[in-house]
């Protein structure tokens, strides 16, 4: 347990609360949502990633006798305050899309309710881990597509924060990615962890053949030998002579891997190794995996791009108050699109079972349809988390079935328009009566 | 006490491990050191940032009994691996430059030298507290310089993972803002805390004078209220209405605030507020910064730009391995800029305190020159942390006399080359002998 997750909080967030315990107001019915106003730029889906994460840490979101009395001691909190928040465990509500489901401007990700109190509390830790780990996998699953069923290695711990590179390494596993080269999120997660040698492996050695040598011997031929210490075409013999031809792969980390590949392809057949796998890393993004579709390359390590989003390294969600005691409430300055009250979202689907839009219904639900799927779920009732939650692999097959589900152009890496819109309805007379 | 720290490892530092064991290359004496080839794109210099989280974290970082069952049973580590790690202590030196210190390309930030063994498993963890916490330092510093003086408030926890947020409010007070909005920041490291009230505080109230009213009545007229949930003038009128002309501060959080702040200082003193500051946020960069110098502003909030290092989120440094065994040891197919052997850093200025260049030396030391102030400091000693390291406080210091000390054309926010040239240098031959 990680006693300091109560302190993920903004300032804030604790002198709102003491205000409104002053002024009898934090126990109005509250109802809060996560969502975006819009998709990175040129991005046409985000991926749901994180909820999980959430939810796991969320007995723990307690604040200790010992933070209490700091944030008492700090003047951050009165006398009254430090009392409730001694007490604090969240008893409310919590629903929101699964893990791997696809979103959409305006999407309610994820829709807490209960008092003001217990709810505003939340809202600093909630959007830390959706907008990292949203970003993430929503960078990782363009990264998926463009490898075209080739596995990919997620290998960019290095480039995060070390607490974030595991955060990352799930997403880019429920993204779709094969394995991990973090041993954290192998052991918390359950995610395979891949791994073989660097170059200072080689450096280490008198010569590159004694290094190879030594990992064969250690992990035997089936293993991965890095050819791009030295001279890459003298490396791949001295791996096969090392390895024979059974050996499991090479691996290529700098240069132009295009060039790279199909050569390296050519000298491994002449060397009787056609069986021998060639990796390729070295600042992969989507892009590069994608130009790199025809060249006889058999796995990707992606690094860097993965763990800062690609471009986006913040998914730009915001957790906003939209109802308060059952009436919509709306921030006046916003723009006209910003709807208040809790809002139902479906997804609307041909029969075939291609997605065409998103229904979102504030206080109320859309008409039913055919082939509409809800996509809300409940995750908290009455403060105790439901049972069965999906598991990660769960969401990972979803995100797989959602991304067959979308018109095949969202699917697309150019820059273009969100997939499905997302289409805001007054409630069904029926439903909302 | 986190138990995971020895798991932000990727798994091939293991392999590694597991085969030097076995070859018996596992004990040769090692030098490795972490730089950066390039400074991000336009950037002029990086800032320093994250070593004492590592020494801090360093005495934390051995494997448990549990993570080596872990390790054992998932076959990542053999038994002389898994009996080696059981033993783990760093036992080596490790060297760096300051926090708030500047770097370059080729500057060796960090020297860590030991066994190849101990050396190695630290690479992931040292690379992921440097290139989170220097991206983000180097970014916050350049929004200091564009606020000219003026306090800033790191308010970005919500756009970045959990705890990469506290680490970020940490590299964005080293670099000089003010205060921070993240609690667990507050408390870990003793930084000033600050926060009052979102628009949900608004919203929840049944109009704004009931939520103004609540906040002065609990934090006293000094406090900052948020005045753009509905119309902003109207907002200004009704802040001190309730908390009269004395009002501490307003902050505006959307729109035009370049003029919003113009007209707000108008009204404000119209009203005969006078002394009421205005606090500005939303999507603050420095550039965005830089541009209401002229603006009647008295503080800025930024959040995602800090958190996410303004477009440079990861600061691209490298752990390589430069000496074995005494012997400079370095990659062939790298450019030719690389050089082998472990370096000694020292920043040239002219008489009246102007930095000119960096200077570097391979396996010995520049010929000393008046002026020369030595970048590396000690910190830690065959596996013992040295005693008075600097402060974050000192390190804050630091930053804010390197950043007088380099050429001015340093400080603009405009793409350029690195403000100061580094220079690798063959070693005096008096010192090098």
């Amino acid at each position: 347990m990680n006693s300091d997750i109560a302190l993920y909080t903004d300032h804030y967030e604790l002198t709102m609360l003491s205000a409104a315990l002053r002024d009898g107001t934090a126990d109005r019915q509250c109802v809060f949502e996560v969502f975006g106003r819009r998709l990175p730029l040129g991005r046409r889906y985000g991926v749901v990633a994180g909820t999980g994460r959430i939810i796991e840490q969320l007995r723990d979101f307690t604040f200790t006798p010992e933070i209490v009395e700091w944030l008492r001691d700090r003047q951050v909190v009165d006398d009254r305050t430090a009392d409730w928040l001694r007490r604090y465990r969240f008893s409310g509500d919590i629903d929101g899309y699964a893990e791997g489901e696809l979103y959409f401007p305006n999407s309610p990700i994820l829709t807490v309710s209960g008092t003001f109190a217990e709810c505003v509390v939340l809202e600093t830790f909630v959007l830390s881990v959706l907008n990292h780990d949203c970003a993430i996998a929503s960078a990782a699953a363009r990264m998926v597509t463009a490898a075209r069923g080739r596995p990919l290695i997620e290998m960019g711990s290095r480039r995060t924060h070390e607490e974030a590179a595991v955060a990352a390494a799930r997403s880019a596993y429920l993204a779709g990615f094969a394995s991990t080269s973090n041993l954290a999120a192998g052991r918390r997660y359950g995610i395979p962890t891949a791994g073989t040698a660097a170059h200072a492996f080689t450096l280490l050695h008198d010569d590159e053949r004694a290094a190879f040598a030594s990992q064969v011997a250690t992990f035997s031929k089936d293993t991965t030998l890095l050819v791009d210490t030295y001279d890459i075409s003298q490396g791949i013999r001295n791996a096969v002579a090392v390895a024979g031809p059974d050996l499991g792969a090479i691996r290529i980390d700098s240069g132009d891997l295009s060039m790279l590949a199909q050569q390296s392809r050519d000298l491994l057949d002449e060397l009787g190794a056609t069986e021998t796998r060639i990796v390729v890393s070295g600042d992969l993004d989507e892009y590069a995996i994608a130009s790199l579709a025809a060249e006889p390359v058999d796995a990707y390590g992606a690094g860097t791009a993965v763990v800062v989003g690609s471009g986006a390294p913040t998914a730009g969600l915001v957790y906003k108050l939209v109802e308060v005691d059952g009436k919509p409430v709306v921030k006046r300055s916003e723009n006209k699109a910003t709807v208040g009250g809790r809002k139902t979202a479906v997804r609307r689907h041909k029969p075939t079972g291609t997605a065409t839009e998103e229904i979102i219904v504030p206080q109320g639900s859309p008409e039913p349809r055919p082939h509409d799927r809800p996509l809300q779920r409940p995750y908290v009732r009455g403060g105790e988390i439901v049972p069965d939650l999906p598991t990660l692999e769960d969401s990972r097959e979803l995100l797989r079935h959602n991304l067959i589900s979308i018109p095949w152009e969202g699917l697309k890496l150019s820059q273009g328009e969100p997939t499905i819109p997302v289409v805001c309805q007054p409630a069904s007379t029926k439903e909302s009566g």
